[in-house]
C-alpha cells in the first residue's frame, strides 16, 4: 500500500478469484465455468462486431436489450447490462446500501459481498446459515437492511424456492432485496416473475455459466423501472460504455440460440447427478445442488488436503479456508470425461496412491 | 430516483456521453473515435479469443501485460489494464481522493471528473483555465489535492509539454498527479518516462482513439509499483475480470501492429492541419490542437446553432452547454472525405442555405 492510498481503504481486503495456474494443463473444475464453448452463433456475432471496434459500443445496449426483453418476457426499462454480474452487484452495493440500509447476507455465500461493502464503506451484517448450511427464511424477515441472497447459494449450491424468496421480499418493503441468480439456470426457481409485483426486488444473472461466456463478461439486472433507473445513474457515473461491442453481440447470439443453451444445461444437470452419486458412493457427503457445482466433504480427508492432492494429480477444485466449510471442496460439474478423471484421482488418493 | 437510492447519491448527476442517434446515417465527428477500423491483426486475435469465452479471462492480463511492458519500455508491475480508461480514472478517484486529498482539476476539462468525485463522495475543486483556455502551470504547484490533468486537455486539445507536467508532479510530492493521456498519441508529449522518477505520478492511456478500439474498451494505467498495487487492490475489490478475453487479445494485436498505428496517427495529424487551416480560412478561431479533434468557434454563429444546423445537414459535432465554451464546437478529425462533407455543410450554413 502506498502512502497515497485513501485511509478509508487501508483495511480493504480484495476478493481472491479462483486460481489459474499456468504451470501445466489441469482438469479445471475450480471456477464454475462451462466446459462447453460458447454458442457458435454467439461466437459468429462477436467476431462480426470486431470489425467495428473503432466506434464506441452502445451505452444503452439497444439490440441486446430488445432481444433480452423478448427472451425473458420483461420490458426494456426493467433491464440493465453490466461488465459481468459482479458489476451489477457492485452498482447495487453502491446504490442501495448505506448507514441506514446496511448490507445483509449469509455468513457463507459469494465471497465478494463483504468486499463490495468494504470498498464502498457501507456497513454489513452476516446471518449464519443453519448447521446444515441452509438459508433459514425466518432470519431474513424484516431485517432492516439491503439483503443479498445468492440463489442457488454459493458455494453450497443449495436453493430456495420462489415462494421462500417471495416471503423475504414481501417482508422487507422498505429495503431492496437482491437475488443473485448466477446459477439459477441449472435447476433453481427464478424470482424473475416477482419483479412485476415488488418494486424492491433486484434479480441479477450472468452469461458466464449457463451461456458459456465467462471470458466475455456480461451480467444483467432485472428490477422495477425505478430501481433500474437508479442503477443506470450509477452506471453512467462510473462507466457508461461498460459492455463492449463484441460481448454485447455475443450476448444476443447466446440468447437467440436457445437450443444450444438448453442442451448444455441438460448435460450439466445430468453430469451433476452422476457426480453427486459417484461422490456419495465414495463416502462423500454432498449437499443437494441446484447449480453447476457440487459442494461435498469426506470424513477421512480435509477439504484442504483433498484440494492439494487433487492439484498434484492435475485436477483443480476450489477449497475455502473459512470457518464452517473447511471440510468441503467445491467441484465444478464438467464433462463426463473430466468427472471421470476427477473420480479416478479421488479413488487414487483414498487408496493412498 | 427510487425511494431506495442511498441518500448520498441523491444529487448525483451522471455523465452524458456523446449522442448516438439512430434516425439516419451521420458523418460522425462528435465522439473522437478513429475513422479507421482496428488493425487487422487486432481483429484477428480478438476473433480467435471468441472461441474460448467459456473460460474466464485472465484477471492479470498476463500476455497483454508482457506485450505492453515491452512496447512502452516499462516493467509489468508498473501497469494496470482496465475496462476503458474511464475505469482506471474511476479507480484513481476512489483510491487517491478523500477529505484530506480532494480532487483538483481545471474548470474546463473531461466532464467525467466531477461525476467520479460525486459518485465516490469525495470533495473536488476546479481551477479555471486562463482566458485563452490554457492550463497555467503555476496554479497547480502545491495545491494540496489529487490533481487530474487531461493532457492534451479535452475539449480544448491544448497540451502541456513534459517539462511543465514535471514541474507540477515535482511540486506535489504529497499527492498523486494523474495525467490522462487519452489523446497524447496525436501530438502530445507523454509524461510516461517520469514514472521512473516520481512515485506520485499516474499516467493513463486508452486504446479507444489512436488504436481504433473504442468499442472494445481497453484502458491502461502506468505508475510506480506501489500506486499500481493500490489500483489493483481497488480492481480486485470491484471487478477482477474487468478486461474480457477478446479485448485483451485485440490490445495485444494493436500494440504489435505498430506500422498500422503510426500510419493512422500520421493521417489524423495531417487531416487535423487541413481542418484547422480550412476552418481558419472560413473565419473560425481554432485552438492549437495536439489531439484528434479541433475546438473552434466562429464569431457569426454560436456553438449551439452551428451544432444544430450541422446535425440537420447530417454532420454530428459536439457542443457543450457550459459557461466559457458555449461559442465553441468540438470537431473530431475524420477522414478527408468526412472533413470535406463537414466543410461543405459549414459553407452552406454560412451562406444561409
Amino acid at each position: 500500500m502506498s502512502k497515497y492510498l485513501a485511509k478509508r481503504l487501508a483495511a480493504l481486503e480484495a476478493y481472491v478469484p479462483g486460481e489459474q495456474p499456468q504451470d501445466k494443463k489441469y482438469v479445471k473444475l475450480n471456477t464454475n465455468e462451462s466446459p462447453f464453448p460458447p454458442s457458435p452463433f454467439a461466437t459468429r456475432l462477436a467476431r462480426q462486431a470486431a470489425a467495428g471496434l473503432n466506434l464506441y459500443c452502445d451505452p444503452e445496449c439497444r439490440t441486446l436489450t430488445e432481444v433480452a426483453a423478448d427472451a425473458f418476457g420483461v420490458k426494456a426499462e426493467q433491464l440493465i447490462f453490466t461488465n459481468g454480474s459482479d458489476e451489477v452487484l457492485d452498482f447495487a452495493f453502491l446504490a442501495f446500501c448505506d448507514e441506514t440500509a446496511p448490507a445483509v447476507f449469509p455468513d457463507i455465500t459469494y465471497g465478494f459481498y463483504p468486499v463490495f461493502a468494504a470498498k464502498d464503506g457501507v456497513p454489513f451484517r452476516e446471518i449464519p446459515l443453519t448447521s446444515d448450511l441452509r438459508v433459514r427464511v425466518e432470519d431474513y424477515l424484516g431485517v432492516k437492511g439491503t439483503i443479498f441472497l445468492a440463489n442457488p447459494n454459493a458455494p453450497t449450491g443449495v436453493a430456495l424456492g420462489r415462494a421462500e424468496i417471495e416471503r423475504i421480499v414481501a417482508a422487507n418493503p422498505h429495503n431492496v432485496v437482491v437475488v443473485d441468480e448466477a446459477y439459477v439456470d441449472f435447476g433453481g426457481e427464478s424470482a424473475l416473475p416477482l419483479i412485476e409485483k415488488y418494486d424492491n426486488l433486484l434479480v441479477t444473472r450472468t452469461f458466464s455459466k449457463s451461456c458459456s461466456l465467462a471470458g466475455g463478461r456480461l451480467g444483467i439486472g432485472f428490477a422495477s423501472p425505478a430501481l433500474i433507473a437508479d442503477l443506470k445513474r450509477v452506471k453512467y457515473s462510473t462507466n457508461p460504455y461498460n459492455v463492449n461491442s463484441m460481448t454485447a453481440a455475443a450476448g444476443v447470439g447466446a440468447l437467440l440460440d436457445k437450443e444450444y443453451f438448453e442442451s448444455n444445461v441438460a448435460t450439466i444437470r445430468k453430469n451433476r447427478e452422476f457426480l453427486t452419486d459417484a461422490l456419495t458412493a465414495l463416502g462423500f457427503d454432498a449437499l443437494p445442488s441446484s447449480a453447476n457445482f457440487v459442494f461435498a466433504k469426506c470424513s477421512d480427508i480435509s477439504g484442504e488436503m483433498l484440494y492439494k492432492k487433487l492439484k498434484e494429480k492435475g485436477v483443480l477444485v476450489r477449497y475455502f479456508d473459512k470457518a464452517r466449510i473447511r471440510e468441503y471442496v467445491r467441484i465444478t460439474v464438467g464433462t463426463a470425461a473430466e468427472l471421470e478423471a476427477l473420480l479416478a484421482a479421488i479413488r487414487a488418493i483414498k487408496e493412498g496412491k
